[in-house]
């Protein structure tokens, strides 16, 4: 099953700079091969369920062992059985609609 | 890993009337042994992460086999390492400082 | 226009006890005279759009003011022009699928 | 106060493609003037809480004009009062950390 995901995780417990944590996420996506594209709240990621989960997972190991105590992710997860479609897809769908 | 996790389910191509589809997900969770408690707006689940997401696997697995073509998922999840807490134990920390 | 709305309100830069903070924003809710119901991942409020928005945007003013130099406030609103329905409502109508 | 804001706007009983309705509201925040950007499961948007709320109010009200008899929307807020930091910021500031 091919998933669509938008995630933002918040680590908790370290102060308000959170961008080295949100960097740490960026790099477990980009090794998981999985495509992926950073935003002002959140990044869209897609691929096979399992791997996007087994990433997500790693996430939350990584930022523990970095030292967040808390961390909650915020995430959106489309799956769809009528047609494919990519993140590229849906924006596209949009943006023509706007010419 | 411990997981809270907060999640709605929206099916799409079914219809203004979504009702049936969230009750499946009730169904699942409760099947599942993990603890869960409906609100408003979602399901508060707790438990162990591989649990939890196989959970949300077979909801979506599920919603697709019972006609929905699009399903998107709403998620919170948060885990944390300092210390064990229930849903219900976050609950009470906010009540006792209302009283 | 009625607007249900679920919302969970994070403040950084105030160290690992949110709680405090959450339970100013139930006061608010309160005070207000909107309908609200706390769960382990947020608050369900229910009234007039502007009521509503108005109490959201002094959850952000009392709790910068009590010291959180940031705020993300996660959000779900919703709106519906068929037929009046409350946020018990919807929940009765998940669970009668359930008996 | 300045906000940024991620918004998705969910129609409802409007069938499977929602692509026209999510344009309409890229043109709501077009023509209010807002700093915008559109990725696969949002919008972000930025500036004064009054007129991004006003943005958003205006998405509800038109897309139930145009026939969908259902609206849910989720949105983050944040608030800071630390400094100014706009979307842009956001971004490159976890970018920078990941040359």
């Amino acid at each position: 099953m091919y998933v669509l995901m938008d995630i933002m995780v918040s680590p908790g417990g370290v102060g308000t700079s959170v961008s080295p944590y949100v960097a740490m996420c960026q790099k477990i996506f980009e090794e998981s091969g999985l495509t992926h594209t950073m935003h002002g709240f959140g990044t869209n990621v897609e691929g096979e369920w399992e791997e996007v989960m087994a990433a997500v997972k790693r996430c939350h190991d990584d930022l523990h062992q970095a030292g967040a105590v808390r961390i909650t992710s915020h995430m959106k997860l489309s799956t769809r059985t009528d047609r494919e479609q990519t993140m590229y897809d849906k924006v596209n769908s949009v943006q023509e609609k706007l010419i």
